[in-house]
């Protein structure tokens, strides 16, 4: 038996073998550490209410970015050089885009405000509790809505709408309604078209 | 089709054409730029952890606010003007009156750490995801345990309990306790009166 | 009837009557203070992401912690003289160890991000809602995901999971992993030991 098997569990994971896999941050430790304490606290100030500079500050971070998205107060984004944003996409108040792994929001999406959205994990089945990371596709026109929760490897169909407070580990079919923790089914999402016009759908 | 048709989901909702609907938010823009820039911040400061200064700051903006009211840090309040407290309702640490709508909240009512009070939907119905709003009630004796969370046009019930961590988007019985994510009935709150006299029920 | 009956509630309870019980703080006022005013936020600050200086601040306040334990930036800790951590415990970011009862984590625990681990619960069967503290254990091996919750007096068995934005007010059994909210059995946890080698298991 090791020395210090006291503190060690014989079954279960021993976080002094920790591993993080193939994982690598995807970024120099310079990059990390100056968006850490320079960028990400500009991203989640109270003080930078409006938008056009975030959206400048992460692009030079390496995030891709579309037209005419909002970024509201107290967003944290882990690491720009993983995000891909559509064009119109809102990021709520305190919204946590923890992305480890690459998170892309397509257009039309509201992420709305206290969204966590999680691209690591961990496999359990080891000791090592090696780190898990997957990342997180959110299709167009699709709402996350106040506080709901999305994990890795999870994909947002379009259109499809997550509600008030619930948890996906589990993608979302388009133009379909979860709720719940965990989220299931609960509605066909029906839109009626903007002035609908002939050849326009 | 639309030249910008590529970045749009043609059956789903279309962030260029959001429209607030009849939303207004209740305030001059200069009330709401003090209230955002100077008065939140004091609310939600760690630094002052007493109630009375918080108190007034909020009725100096509008709220109503009862007597024997305690207020711990961290809690966020959208607009002060949309606020109505009875006597001794606690806001616990970190509360979050997300209120575009108005929020009303009776006498001797708890709010623990976390909860969330949401005001604010979106018609997902409508490609221009109007902006949906609905008053929050919060009757008599009530009580919301930490981290759970009220949807719009909820009313909570006299004396009806939302436990730990729970959502409720439908409104909520009284002297009921509700439960999970959707919440539940899963039980009746049956109380003792404080030291019972005859005369005094 | 008592003059003020219009605020009160004839059946639930009446925060005016507000009794802490036999609950103490387990520490003096200006320990409280010193702690809340400077060690908390150092604890919660991002702006020391390493844990070395952490672990001896939380130390000095009084919590018995082990070796090689890493504390993520903005963990809120309660009271750290009511804090016991083994060795190789991890606090994800935003982690908030609400511990108004003694919380104790052993070794090779993972607490990961925004956890939340409530310790404090009130008797609403008194009208005066007397505050009820209890403990919550935490065995070796075991791992809170992202975003869960524990409810008071809550025991996580040795190796337990518990998943992303689950809530357990009830213990978890030994190497089983629970999800949702209630969180309910789902799996049973089968780990394959590191580099098994005859002899040790």
């Amino acid at each position: 038996m090791p020395s210090n098997s006291g503190s060690r569990s014989p079954e279960s994971m021993q976080l002094d073998l920790y591993s993080v896999g193939k994982y690598t941050p995807g970024a120099p430790l310079w990059k990390q550490l100056l968006w850490y304490f320079l960028g990400s606290p500009m991203t989640e100030s109270r003080l930078l209410p409006f938008s056009a500079m975030k959206v400048q500050l992460l692009r030079s971070f390496g995030a891709q970015i579309g037209t005419g998205v909002r970024i509201k107060p107290g967003v944290r984004i882990k690491f720009p050089w993983r995000l891909t944003l559509g064009d119109y996409v809102w990021l709520g108040e305190n919204a946590w885009i923890d992305n480890v792994a690459q998170i892309s929001i397509e257009s039309h999406v509201c992420i709305s405000q206290q969204v966590y959205l999680c691209t690591g994990n961990h496999d359990w089945s080891k000791s090592e509790f090696s780190l898990i990371t997957a990342p997180i596709h959110i299709e167009t026109g699709s709402w996350l809505a106040a506080r709901s929760c999305v994990g890795p490897g999870v994909t947002v169909g379009r259109g499809a709408v997550l509600t008030l407070g619930s948890v996906a580990t589990q993608s979302l079919e388009p133009m379909k309604i979860y709720s719940g923790n965990p989220a299931v089914l609960i509605k066909v999402r029906v839109e009626i078209p903007f002035k609908a016009q002939p050849g326009v759908k």
